[in-house]
């Protein structure tokens, strides 16, 4: 098999942790698989190169913060070359350029156009285990770029859909995608198998091990993707396409969203154009507007509700008093919850919407938003009920068995 | 002008040496000249990146350890581009492999085979000032590879010659070349101008300014030098080829080395081969000699003085065992120093060699050794009288007026 792995931070954070991800790679090696590792900075140096660039101008010229971060992960990839090449392995470390990784000029977060796998392959045909730093590549005009946040897990992504990988194995310091978060709910199981789609819709629980550009990524380029534990030999969740799953559970996971608050236009004009004046004005602010609910409208006014991210509050107020003229009242709460409930098998179930809604009234909390896709059923709540209706849901699915 | 400039470890040690170097530039930068700024890894960084590597291997893979340490210039050179764009100029940071800088594959110790200009003109072309990280190149196999000790000075003479410079400022924390060691003689003057054959003479004088292995570049490619301290505004020691020294002084400098030992074999065989085989087995076991002397032999016998580096005492004496067949016995004298006077003007002047002698005489000082050059005499003396032979030489020769 080939099989590309990726190291984050921690997991690669000081010379002894290098040390022992060469072993665990060895011993991946030992089977008879070929071997692409991808990896991060270690942990720490990433912010301290940032710092220095901030510290030298508070808005550094990108093009050369990208060139200053990028040293981060290539120290990491020959660092762990040489722990491997001691081991008595062949081994070479790459940057994403060498690694043929090329990507468009946006600096500091740029995207991967393609990757030119001849470079890797030929090592590859040498028996080589090939150690690329991640998080970067070469623009198309030559400069080194930075992919941003959770950057390390794309170059492993798109590595592994160029080379046609038979897996990428993601290793973090978590065991996998939980069904929900156990800090939350102690029952909370690990997850074996999910799908891309169920992913993207539990983020905020998947946000520890893997970011949804990679999710994206790997649905795009059908990648089946394994996320582990550097620290244990547990076996991770697999996330892969909707074919691969056999058993589809109706219910996969819980997800629970603090971050947002929820705005309420009240009595406003019921006529064309209110809702795409609004929209476009929190766009233009960059304010990213999450579930919209706009009940039918009477006497030529209507109600319209949103949630927004908490931070974005203030600069919501000050665009919102702008609409101040069509409207009797605008609402602000930040005392929400979101709470989502996914799963495949909701798609050829019947009597999901019923059995939550039920689940949440027989604990006596009243749902004030509701918005509903194939996969996924999204809760606004209020936010002293949070952990309460996420436990509720999680047992009433089974979820801990 | 074109100028090329180069700043040590020192120089740029933190962020707010980093700003003050960028002041520098802009200010040169300000009088009309197009700049090439070469630069070294902040100080400390490269041992610490080497602590990593010999941590996980303690011979580790050269190929490896180039890739980790070439990170420590990158990091510099677009710090100081950010630096030097927050003073409102257009930089531009380039790793050796970017600015053209092709070596061959001895790696940890590589030598430029040649310098492709047309990136490094481009940006020059476009007022760019252009900030390459020393010390390393590409190998022609696409590796990164380093050049060893005083491998950002090699870089600058390298790129000035290349892109045809004007001048080649090397900066370092000293004011450049003096005519003795001010910690010998307080009396001791900056140099203002020096040839490079005298300059690789007083290599120990130097040493803290410009290895060797630099001045012969310079020599070759007729680059001229300005050694200058980045701490001050002082107008340092310009190195140039003969012909730019109109007044060429008798002497210019003494040295003092302290670091060599004389080994004496007395009453070997005078017969054919017996020096190449004992200078051969030195050479094999990269024991350097510096100073050979052999008197005429005399009844079928002869001796042979040679200096050695104290550091390698143990070794010659386990080499010269082998040759106790041929010889009554093997001397060994640690307690030496080597005093050289070099000058330009010695080609043509007599008397230099009685002036000196007479002066050692008149100290009663005994010389051991000696051995000229048509620009250098050297003497090999007793450890003790070292500083004493070196102000009375260097007062002889008027080099404190």
């Amino acid at each position: 098999m080939l099989i590309v792995q990726k190291y984050g931070g921690t997991s690669v954070g000081d010379c002894s942790r290098i040390e022992n991800v060469a072993k665990k790679i060895v011993s991946v090696k030992e089977q008879g698989n070929s071997l692409v590792v991808v990896v991060s900075a270690m942990s720490g140096e990433t912010d301290k190169l940032l710092g220095f660039a901030t510290y030298l101008n508070t808005l550094p010229n990108e093009r050369e913060v990208d060139k200053v971060l990028s040293t981060g992960e290539i120290v990491t990839s020959s660092l762990l070359a040489i722990a491997l090449d001691k081991l008595g392995y062949k081994a070479v470390g790459l940057s994403g350029r060498a690694a043929g990784i090329i990507t468009d000029t946006a600096h500091t977060k740029a995207r991967i156009d393609k990757v030119n796998t001849e470079i890797i392959n030929n090592y590859l045909k040498e028996d080589y285990i090939v150690v690329v730093a991640g998080f970067q590549g070469q623009s198309i005009d030559g400069h080194t770029t930075t992919l941003g946040r959770g950057g390390s897990d794309l170059s492993a992504v798109a590595l592994a859909g160029a080379l046609k990988a038979d897996l990428c194995e993601i290793y973090t310091d978590v065991d996998g995608v939980f069904t929900t978060d156990p800090r939350i709910d102690d029952k909370a199981r690990k997850i074996d198998k999910i799908s891309y789609d169920e992913m993207l819709e539990l983020a905020s629980l998947g946000a520890k091990v893997l970011l949804n550009r990679s999710v994206e990524l790997a649905k795009k380029l059908n990648v089946k993707i394994i996320t582990r534990n550097s620290f244990n030999d547990n076996m991770g969740t697999l996330i892969t396409n909707e074919e691969e799953i056999m058993e589809k559970p109706i219910i996969t996971g819980i997800a629970l969203d603090k971050n947002q608050a929820r705005i309420s236009i009240v009595n406003v004009d019921d006529k064309p154009g209110i809702a795409a004046e609004l929209f476009t004005s929190l766009a233009n602010a960059n304010i990213n507007v999450d579930m919209i609910v706009q009940t039918i409208g009477r006497d030529g006014k209507t109600d319209i509700d949103f949630t927004i991210p908490k931070t974005d509050i203030a600069l919501s107020k000050r665009i919102l008093d702008d609409f101040k003229h069509s409207t009797q009242s605008v609402e602000f709460d930040e005392d929400i919850a979101k709470v989502s409930i996914v799963g495949l098998g909701m798609k050829s179930h019947s009597g999901v919407a019923s059995k939550t809604f039920g689940t949440m009234a027989k604990e006596g909390i009243n749902i004030m938003m509701i918005s509903t896709s194939e996969i996924k059923i999204s809760m606004i709540i209020d936010l002293k009920y949070a952990e309460l209706a996420v436990r509720a849901l999680h047992s009433a699915y089974d979820l801990d068995k």
